[in-house]
C-alpha cells in the first residue's frame, strides 16, 4: 500500500490536475471567433432565450455532469474538507469520461449545510445535464438528494447510495443463478445501514427479496427502536426484520443465504459464515479492510465471494454503474434517474455475463470491460423512454 | 450579419458543446485506476487535509477558473437568463483556453440575488484557482465582485468592468504617444458610466488623467446630483467633472482630447468630433452599433479611431486582456488581482506595439497575436510578486 500511495503522490504532483478543458471548435481566425463568440453566438442565445430547452441543443449541457461534494465522507477518510475532496472528485470525473464519455466537472463546496448545498446545486443546474452527488455524509446526503430530485428536472444521483446498490444487485442476480436460488426465497444480512446499506436494502426489496436483516453500530434494525433512529433508519424498520427479532449478527447469519457488508473491518468470523444456509454468498466490501477477508471467507466455505478490491475476483465497483447510468440518462436528456432506471442498469450489467461464462469467480463484468457502459446506458435510456422521463 | 448568425446556429448544433473535459492520465489497467483513484488517491488527499494549500499542488485548481454569470446582462441582449447565457460563457471559456491555456468552466446561475450569488461563489471557491465574473448587470456586478475580492483568497475579476478598461488604457497609452500628448494633460469624455465605463474612468485616473467627464442616460455626472445616483455613480462624482460643470456631451466635446464610448449607438455626431481639440482620439465601442461609425469619425477628422469590431483597425477587445491576466495570476497562485496587476496588464499589452510599428491604424496588438497573453501574463505575475500577492 505504501508504494501505491507514494507513486500516486508523485503522479498527482507531476500531472498538475488529472483533468483539462479542451476546445472542440477551430479558433484560428477572426471568422472562427465571430462564429464561436460574438457576434455569431447571439443567435443561438436568442433561440435558447425563446425556448429554454434548446440549451440542450447548443451547449455542452447535453453531455456535462457536475460531480458535487462537500468533502464530509470521502473514501474511508471521513470529513477531510472540500480542498482534499477535490482529488477524489477529479478521479470520479476522469472515470466518467473514460468509461461513459461524459464530461464531468468536480465541484467541492465549502459548506456543510444541507439547505445551502441544495440551493447551490439548484442554482447551478442550468449549466449541467446532471448532478452526481458524492462523498456527502449520511443521512444528510439522502435529504439533499431527495430534495434535489424533487425540485430539479435533470438527473440527480448520489453514487455512494445507489451506485453500490446497482452493482450489488447485478452481482446477486448472477450469483443466485449459480446456486439455484430465487430472490423471493433468500434471507440477506446487510451490515451497514447508512447511505449505501439503506439503498442496497431498498433495491433488494424491489427485486423481491423477502427478508433482510439490517445491522449498524447499534445492532439489528428493529421496529421497537423506531424512535431512536434517524429518518433513514426509520424507513428501514418497515421493510427489514419483518418478524421483529432482536438478535445478534451471528444469530442472523444462521438464517442467511447472503451477507452484504458495507460497514467496517472484521465484523464477520469464519464460524458465522459456516453457520449460513447452503452455498453462502458473501459480498464483504468495507474499504480498505473488509468485514471478512476473501481468504477467510473461502476457508469458511463461502461459495461465492465478492469484494471491493481489484486484486480478488468479483469486484463490486461503482464504476460499473455510474458512467453508463449517466451516459444513458444524458443520451435521452432524461429529467431524472428513477428507481426503474437504476434497476434497468443492474439488469443490463448482470446480462453482460453470459450463462456460459458465469462462474463462482465471474458473476460481474470486469471494470475495464468496454461493453459495460454501453449496455448499461442502453438499458437506462430504454427505461427512461418507457417511463416518459426522456426529453427525446 | 444574418449569415454569421445562421452559420453560428448550425455550428453550435453540430458541435454539441464547444468544450469538453479531457483526461491527462492513463487509465488502461487496474494499476492506473488505483493511482488516479482509490486507493492511491488517499495519500494526496491526506496531504491536502493536513495543508489546504497543497490543493494547488495536486489538483487542477492550479489551472482552473470558473466563468460565472447570472445571465442578466449578456452581450447586447440583456437579461436572457442562465440557460441562454451558457453559450457566451462557453465562448469565454474557449477563449481562456486558446489564448491563456487556462482551463475554464462555464457556470450560469439561476438566481439574481447578489447575496446568493456571493454565497454560491464563495462555497465553490475551493474548486477553482480563480473566478471570472461575466455579464452580470450593473451596479449589482460591482457589489458582487467587491465582496468576493474581500472575502476570498483567489483572484476574482469581473471582465465586463476591468477587461475593457485594461485594453482601453493600453490603446490610449500608445495613441497618446502618436499625438504627443500626456495623460496628465488630456481631457476625456466617457459615455457610459456602468460597469465598463466606471472602471475605465478609475483606471484612467490611476494613469494620471486629470479631467474626465462622465455621461450616462441622465446626462453628465455631477456632484450636485449625488443623492440621485446609485453607489457606483456616486463614486464617480469625486473623480470626474472636477470643475462641476453642468453641460451637454456636445459641450464637453469642445474640451476633449479623447472620447471613449461604452454606451449606445449614434450618440456622437461628426460636428462633435470636429469640435474636439487637435488630433481627436475616438474609441467608440458600443456593440454591435457604435456611438459613431468608423467612417463618420474618419470623415470628421478623428486622428485615431478604435472600435469594438474586428473588421476595423484598432479593435478594443477584452480577449487581449483576460486570458493573459488570469494566466499570470494562476502562474503565481495569486491571492487576488489588484489594481496594480491590472495596470501592469495594460502596460504589458501596450508594450507589444514597438515604436517602429506604432501607427494610427496600429495602436493595439491584434487579438490573434500569439505574444499577447504571454507578455500580459509575465507583467501580471511580476506585479503580483512585487505586491506580495503571490503564493510562490
Amino acid at each position: 500500500m505504501a508504494d501505491i500511495y507514494q507513486e500516486s503522490l508523485k503522479m498527482h504532483e507531476e500531472v498538475k490536475g488529472k483533468l483539462e478543458v479542451n476546445i472542440k471548435v477551430p479558433l484560428e481566425n477572426s471568422h472562427d471567433l465571430s462564429l464561436a463568440y460574438t457576434p455569431g453566438v447571439a443567435q443561438p442565445c436568442r433561440e435558447i432565450h425563446q425556448n429554454k430547452e434548446d440549451v440542450y441543443k447548443y451547449t455542452w449541457k447535453q453531455n456535462c455532469v457536475a460531480v458535487v461534494s462537500d468533502g464530509t465522507a470521502v473514501l474511508g477518510l471521513g470529513d477531510i474538507g472540500p480542498e482534499a475532496a477535490m482529488l477524489v472528485m477529479e478521479g470520479k470525473s476522469i472515470l466518467f469520461k473514460k468509461f461513459g464519455n461524459v464530461d464531468a466537472v468536480p465541484i467541492c463546496l465549502d459548506t456543510k449545510d444541507p439547505k445551502e448545498i441544495i440551493n447551490i446545486v439548484k442554482a447551478m443546474a442550468p449549466s449541467f445535464g446532471g448532478i452526481n452527488l458524492e462523498d456527502i455524509s449520511a443521512p444528510r446526503c439522502v435529504e439533499i438528494e431527495r430534495t434535489l430530485i424533487e425540485e430539479l428536472d435533470i438527473p440527480v444521483f448520489h453514487d455512494d447510495q445507489h451506485g453500490t446498490a446497482i452493482v450489488v444487485s447485478a452481482g446477486l442476480m448472477n450469483a443466485l443463478k449459480l446456486v439455484n436460488k430465487k430472490m423471493e426465497d433468500i434471507t440477506v444480512v446487510v451490515s451497514g445501514t447508512g447511505a449505501a446499506g439503506s439503498s442496497i436494502i431498498k433495491m433488494l426489496k424491489a427485486l423481491g427479496v423477502k427478508e433482510i436483516y439490517g445491522f449498524n453500530i447499534n445492532g439489528i434494525v428493529i421496529k421497537e427502536d423506531y424512535d431512536k433512529y434517524d429518518f433513514l433508519t426509520k424507513e428501514l424498520t418497515s421493510i427489514t426484520n419483518l418478524s421483529n427479532k432482536r438478535m445478534t449478527m451471528a444469530e442472523a447469519f444462521k438464517e442467511a443465504d447472503v451477507f452484504i457488508g458495507v460497514s467496517a473491518p472484521k465484523l464477520v468470523t469464519k464460524e458465522m459464515v459456516q453457520s449460513m444456509k447452503k452455498d453462502p454468498i458473501i459480498f464483504a466490501m468495507a474499504n480498505p479492510e473488509p468485514e471478512i477477508t476473501y481468504e477467510e471467507a473461502k476457508e469458511a466455505g463461502a461459495t461465492i465471494i465478492g469484494t471491493g478490491r481489484s486484486d480478488y475476483p468479483n469486484q463490486i465497483n461503482n464504476v460499473l454503474a455510474f458512467p453508463g447510468l449517466f451516459r444513458g440518462a444524458l443520451d435521452v436528456k432524461a429529467r431524472k434517474i428513477s428507481e426503474g432506471m437504476k434497476l434497468a442498469a443492474a439488469k443490463g450489467l448482470a446480462s453482460l455475463v453470459s450463462d456460459e461464462e458465469l462462474s463462482y469467480n465471474y458473476i460481474i463484468p470486469n471494470v475495464l470491460d468496454p461493453r459495460v457502459s454501453k449496455v448499461v446506458a442502453a438499458s437506462v435510456s430504454d427505461q427512461a423512454i418507457k417511463e416518459g422521463l426522456a426529453r427525446v
